[in-house]
């Protein structure tokens, strides 16, 4: 199907006057947003006296007036081209259609934020069949100039007129296996000639037209479809991925083609300044000779590393590495180079900040604050705190034995397991239902991305570490295996076999992107500890934070994991997944099902030991840390059988006629369920409620806390537990309940003569306890934001009911930016906690106040809480280290205005 | 059990120097905080020159300083009433505890607001078996002394030492059996005597003390009691009921006795200047010959009309209704007055405003208005809107035949209908299981009221129409038939006799307090109009008030039943009752399962003639009116069979291995209805969030709107529909849901061939659309508060799980002031609502603001939309009429403060 043709119409938004080209000398890298990453990077590399071939670029402003307009050419555009490119054909000798020297351009998008291969390219713009003769004369080299040719028809065809790539690839595959021929590079000057006149045909039937001969008309049609491609699907999926703006648009290059596919002092690369999976300072990078660029980057051939250029060509080599080194010292970032060889000729196409692995991040950041090319702060800005995520998961057990079944390149680090899946649409729909997967291709393009983002690592059979799927995958922070070609792919049959093994589509398998293996089965894998630059990037961070560091643990064993990872406390310490372990739960639903309170006080006797013994471990574990210790919070009936399974068990038993005693017991324990089931359960009676309608809970809670304090102060080990009060949306429930708590300490004071000191204060979790934070803090010393149910409450959401059924839709679709579950929403959730601080402070000055919802561990969350001006934030341990960073990041950014 | 003993200490809080006792003629009307509203009628009356007993008043700040200091009397107290005691025997000529000529005096509890029988009162303090001989010597009627000194010593007995009641009435029932006597007036002097003995030893037994002989003794303690009343059961339950603060102590009343039962010549009494029970203005009350007081209130004896005085004591009715008619002229509003008759001398014990039905309310209002006694504003505010309700609802049907058993009299209007119960305790029991009671007694007491509080009406056979059966019951605006003398009520086997008929204990039957007849069975009940003089009142309010008042209603009858109320249009027309029916709801639950789009449209077009009907309906029936329709809003599995009773189907099935298609059927049904099932389905997929993932319910919606808007415009009825999005949390969910409205209407108005002008509004019933009223209000044209929804987010509670399982335990315990459900939360909830109302009118001036939640119709939170500035509060159409009266009286509360 053809796309519609060029459409010019004045457009009244912008004045004539303005400046939508500028030729590569007039840019320069602070122009960013208007000529876009790769127009900014050609245009300084232009200005810095770099060999870059001549060109413009179309701004960002430009494609935004089309795409507004619904698809036309913002007015004076097109003659604004005109005027460049004979300026361009001015610089290069060359003219655009000439038949004898003719200009031929590459025609490419490059937007603001790198988005690598989301968008479109067409090279070797203006051949036809008559520049095409004249190119074959000029070179002298008919072959050249002919593959050129049957190159551009395939990319224009594809890019600009929508056909399928298959249409080509399956003449092409016809042609090969007629004439026995493996490689691209083998086929003929003649074979060329006719496989370009079959995609002409091709064209022609699927288009109803004839392929455009006129180099203007494929020119300014190309320039409209590259201003199209910011809308196709997969740059919006990847754009969403990345919280890049749809707003932005892209800028087009144009640039004269320069040839890497010229013979063998012909070549085209890829390089990085450093090596973006270790961060090791050498060049690194690929390079394929006579070749053009497209084949590396799609991954066709398997590309040579970029020390072999040395040898091959020594006098290019030593160039390119000047380059480099001068290109990262100017940039001051590790740079992520494209360039071509023309006949023993070196020209940069491309410069752009490289894309780099967490390890390689933290590395390249430790390094250059080292090296003195970087500022500390500058360093702390270089690594995302998600990186540091990544590098905290997900490696294998080093122990574990394995059966490995390839090896191919690591291209990705970290360890994933997954069902197989072998094509993208199917790996994204089952990652919608929950499972794990991983998604497996001879290669990755484009169309894959989608199911790059559903899937928990990519093996692919070709391409290097700068292929497609490598590149993206380290983009998103997952594994990847690449150009595994000991792996047999069979998408048909949706399976592969490697190492006499096959795996087909479900079975689930492991890959290990930081060593390239393939593994059978599912693997235990460890978390890797902190330490080398990883510890010294924390380090500084924690040097520059204001905001303190606490965990989420429930166990003295994750206790012990956030101490490790520099938890500065426990910010939330459940209690109840004590009462959940087998050999309580008898004890908790006795508690639950008592008529009465002696019978419930009985019951609770029984937890005292258990929950004791609890807050012991994670006590002694934190080691004079302050442990913040919630009360009990969920609903009762969490603690009791399903009801379901009873009302199935009753019914089955009454419809026998039998059960006697069996029947009685299961109707006494489903009409129990029965009377404390709730319609919204997340709103029922949990919470400080619990402990004000039964207060004998939480004495339970509080002499357990109590008694392992005073225990541990005999062991001389500092102890010092905080309580805290859940759910509280009245002053005087948390008046009460403290009322309750700080009898009971005083009790168990007096019995083990000793004195407490313990802090209560509650969380801020229900809108109204924010709405009156000024009273509640009369009763509070410190605050904790449970962001989770705030977030549940602000928007009224349930997250386990709205995940699954709207909320991802919500976020797909824009009318949320984000899920508020992962980061905290500014506006609504985060103006309810900007009064709780004010007000709370206002009341009571030394208020403490932090957060522990799952936001604690998210960076946009903490700069958030950084502007509030809180004094903690508490996540997973996991999260820990990232939250380090994230903290020493929001503080930069802050800087002094702390309102929100 | 005895009470303890009279205790002093110097008390640090007040200096000496506060003056905590004044003489009557000291006070006045307006120091009713420090002296009570009885000692500020004492004095007023004193002051006036109206025949007062003297007496002096101990002022609620003594009491509450005896209570916060645990029971002690303040420093200064006893020595003040030692002065101020000899002032009144100097006044009065006689002396306490003298022997010839002894003072009597009575100890009465007088709170700020009236608390009818809620407190205590001794009557005859000071005598003893010496003062006794004297008061029969001064008398010359021994007889009366005896009696006196016998009710003295039971009163003291009850109120001072705590002691059962029954223990005393035992041994009167006893000394009546065996003389055969009936009335207490046919006890003779020396029976008399010998009971008085039997009360002292019962006394002496009980406490293990003998009864108190020293009359200064007597008096303190009697202080103390009536200061500890003030704490008492029944007190603080009453003022729980009517939202009187626990904060206010009761002032002390002593005052010189006179006696109302020395001979035919005394009596005592109470009256009211206008009748309390339907405003007729003429002096209406009950009185007894020869009685204390306490005759008259308990009902002990069945009293006269106060109109038969005029007979029996000519000139003390003359003189009694002047001073009725300038009490009423000096308070301005009808006097509720206790008097006594001592050989022929007037006395006035007590005026206070009083008590009355909400027909008199109204009645009184508008005559006191037309006589100019009061002005407008006056007399709006002299109708509780409370009292407006309970007149439109709860009448007998006068077309039913109805059963009468018995007639009693007409003691507070209005008819009730419940299970009959006989004590106080289970009617309190059997209410909070949700049953609706009558609680039937011989006679009420102060014992009785929590009782009452919980049943829909009161039955008594014994007592006038100011027994306190009857004024307590009207305080509450509860039905109650009283003194139904041809009622046989049996306590002790829980049933009554009347007519023949036996109703036992849970049997339903009905009394009509309107007309004081006792019905067997239920009823069918009317409601009454708006006529007369409550819409007289209600045309009044209407000239005053801002607000508008609109209704919420789902059908044409509720719609015209509005606007006879007065409704100035529709807040709330909810969609979804229309999908209930049973004619539709194989349609809805078609489009609920609908695989596909086209499925669920053709289910939607099944549905749309039905939802055009009714649309039809309801805005014809608002001629020209606004109605503002919400589109649906509850989660879709509401409309699907229950789960719990698929399940079982399903279990039965498999069970017998039978079921075939059967078993199919309800297997798939149970899939569907567990795919949509939800955790907390109040959070979950509802109101835009439907119509923004099946934009088609919408478009079904909104054409059926505006196709029954083109149809009346063609009948020429004129129809303002408006359109409601609920549960809007983000500005861009009703920025699209806005657009399929938009697109809708566009379309219905082009193949109509007309234009729609339909406002587009949301609800504000989610915390964060509060939050971000700014942003909404750029595409709402009106706002309307769901303070349903919004209170249950703001405070995360559940109403359904809540109410039943806590919150009422929170309000009775004082957590919260109120149920927030009933009335507005003014800290949180409407917080969120001031800022919605500030922001949503800066981003949009001209924006209309509204409350559809239940308290559109509650007075206290009408006041507080007011203050916010709301255009428009819409209640159920019986809540109107009051609606109209509380907006009115808001405004004048508010006056030109509008901040809140």
């Amino acid at each position: 199907m053809a796309k519609t043709a060029v459409k010019t119409r004045p457009t009244p938004r912008k004045a004539a006057a303005q400046k939508f080209i500028y030729d590569f000398q007039e840019g320069g890298a602070e122009m960013r947003s208007l000529l876009g990453g790769k127009g900014a990077g050609v245009a300084e590399m232009t200005r810095a006296g770099l060999p870059v071939p001549p060109g413009f670029t179309i701004t960002t402003e430009a494609c935004l007036a089309y795409l507004e307009s619904g698809g036309r050419f913002p007015e004076g555009l097109l003659e604004s081209v005109r005027r460049h490119l004979e300026a361009l054909e001015t610089r290069s000798g060359k003219r655009l259609g000439d038949q004898e020297n003719p200009l031929l351009v590459s025609v490419r998008s490059g937007a603001a934020f790198s988005m690598p291969g989301m968008m479109d390219t067409v090279l070797n713009l203006g051949l036809n069949r008559v520049t095409l003769e004249g190119l074959a004369r000029k070179t002298g080299d008919r072959r050249f100039a002919m593959d050129a040719y049957r190159r551009f028809i395939q990319m224009y065809g594809r890019i600009v007129l929508g056909l399928e790539p298959e249409l080509f690839d399956a003449e092409m595959e016809l042609v090969k296996g007629a004439g026995g021929i493996k490689a691209d590079s083998d086929l003929s000057s003649n074979t060329l000639e006719k496989l370009a006149d079959k995609f002409r045909d091709t064209v022609q039937q699927q288009t109803g037209l004839p392929f455009p001969e006129d180099p203007w008309d494929q020119l300014t049609r190309a320039i409209a479809a590259v201003f199209d491609s910011w809308n196709g699907k997969r740059a919006i999926a990847y754009r969403d991925f990345n919280h890049i703006p749809h707003t932005l648009g892209t800028a087009v290059n144009v640039q004269a083609m320069v040839f890497g596919n010229m013979g063998n002092d012909s070549g085209t690369g890829v390089a990085f300044t450093r090596d973006p999976a270790t961060g090791e300072r050498r060049i690194f990078g690929e390079y394929l000779l006579n070749a053009q660029g497209e084949d590396v980057v799609a991954g066709i051939r398997t590309p040579q590393p970029i020390a072999t250029l040395e040898q091959a060509l020594p006098e290019v080599y030593q160039r390119f590495s000047e380059i480099a080194e001068r290109l990262e010292l100017h940039y001051r970032d590790v740079q992520d180079m494209e360039f071509t060889i023309e006949q023993g000729r070196l020209y940069m196409l491309q410069t752009r900040t490289a894309k780099r692995t967490a390890a390689a991040a933290v590395k390249i950041a430790v390094d250059m604050m080292a090296e003195k090319l970087i500022t500390r702060d500058e360093a702390l800005r270089r690594v995302e705190p998600e990186q540091v995520d990544h590098l905290l998961h997900r490696a294998i057990d080093p122990g574990a034995e394995v059966k490995v079944l390839a090896t191919g390149l690591a291209a990705s680090p970290g360890a994933a397991t997954g069902a197989a899946v072998f094509d993208a649409d199917r790996a994204a729909a089952m990652a919608k239902e929950g499972k794990k997967v991983i998604l497996v291709r001879i290669e990755t393009n484009p169309d894959d991305v989608h199911g790059m983002i559903a899937a928990e690592g990519v093996l692919t059979s070709r391409g290097g570490r700068t292929s497609h799927a490598a590149v993206v995958a380290r983009g998103m922070g997952k594994p990847c295996v690449a150009g595994t070609e000991s792996l047999h792919v069979d998408l048909a049959r949706r399976r592969f076999e490697a190492g006499g093994v096959v795996v087909k589509e479900g079975d689930v398998f492991t890959i290990d992107g930081t060593t390239g293996r393939v593994i059978e089965g599912p693997v235990p894998t460890v978390e890797a500890g902190v330490s080398g630059d990883l510890e010294k990037l924390l380090q500084t961070a924690d040097r520059v934070r204001r905001l303190k560091i606490y965990a989420n643990a429930d166990t003295p064993e994750d206790a012990l994991r956030a101490r490790q990872f520099g938890a500065q406390g426990i910010g939330l310490c459940r209690t109840e997944h004590m009462f959940m372990q087998q050999d309580r739960l008898p004890h908790v639903q006795r508690m639950i099902l008592a008529q009465e309170k002696g019978e419930r006080e009985a019951a609770l006797a029984e937890l005292l030991p258990f929950q004791r013994a609890d807050f012991l471990g994670i006590l002694e574990a934190m080691q004079g840390l302050p442990v913040i210790i919630r009360l009990i919070d969920p609903p009762l009936h969490e603690f009791l059988p399903s009801h379901d399974e009873l009302l199935v068990t009753v019914t089955k038993l009454r419809d026998a006629k039998k059960g006697g005693k069996k029947l009685e017991r299961a109707e006494r324990m489903l009409h129990a369920v029965e009377e404390l089931r709730e319609q919204n359960p997340m709103l029922g009676l949990r919470g400080c409620r619990l402990g004000l309608l039964f207060p004998e809970i939480i004495e339970m809670q509080v002499r357990a806390i109590a008694e392992a304090a005073s225990e541990l102060r005999r062991k001389r080990v500092r102890a010092i537990p905080e309580i805290m009060v859940p759910l509280v949306g009245a002053a005087e429930e948390l008046r009460r309940s403290r009322a309750t708590i700080e009898a009971t300490l005083k009790q168990v004071a007096k019995e083990e003569g000793i004195r407490f000191d313990v802090k209560i204060g509650t969380m801020i979790e229900v809108p109204r306890a924010a709405l009156t934070a000024g009273e509640v803090a009369h009763h509070a010393q410190f605050f904790s934001f449970g962001t989770n149910d705030l977030t549940q409450m602000t928007y009224g959401v349930s997250r386990d009911d709205a995940e699954g059924k709207f909320l991802r839709r919500y976020v797909d679709d824009g009318i949320l930016p984000s899920n508020p579950f992962e980061h905290l929403d500014p506006s609504g959730v985060a103006r309810l906690m900007s009064f709780a601080v004010k007000e709370g402070r206002e009341a009571r000055p030394n208020l403490e106040v932090g957060i522990c919802g799952e936001h604690g561990g998210d960076a946009q969350s903490i700069a958030v809480c950084e502007r509030l001006g809180l004094d903690y934030v508490s996540c997973s341990p996991f999260r820990v280290p990232g939250a380090r960073l994230a903290a020493a990041q929001a503080l930069l950014e802050v800087g002094e205005k702390k309102d929100v």
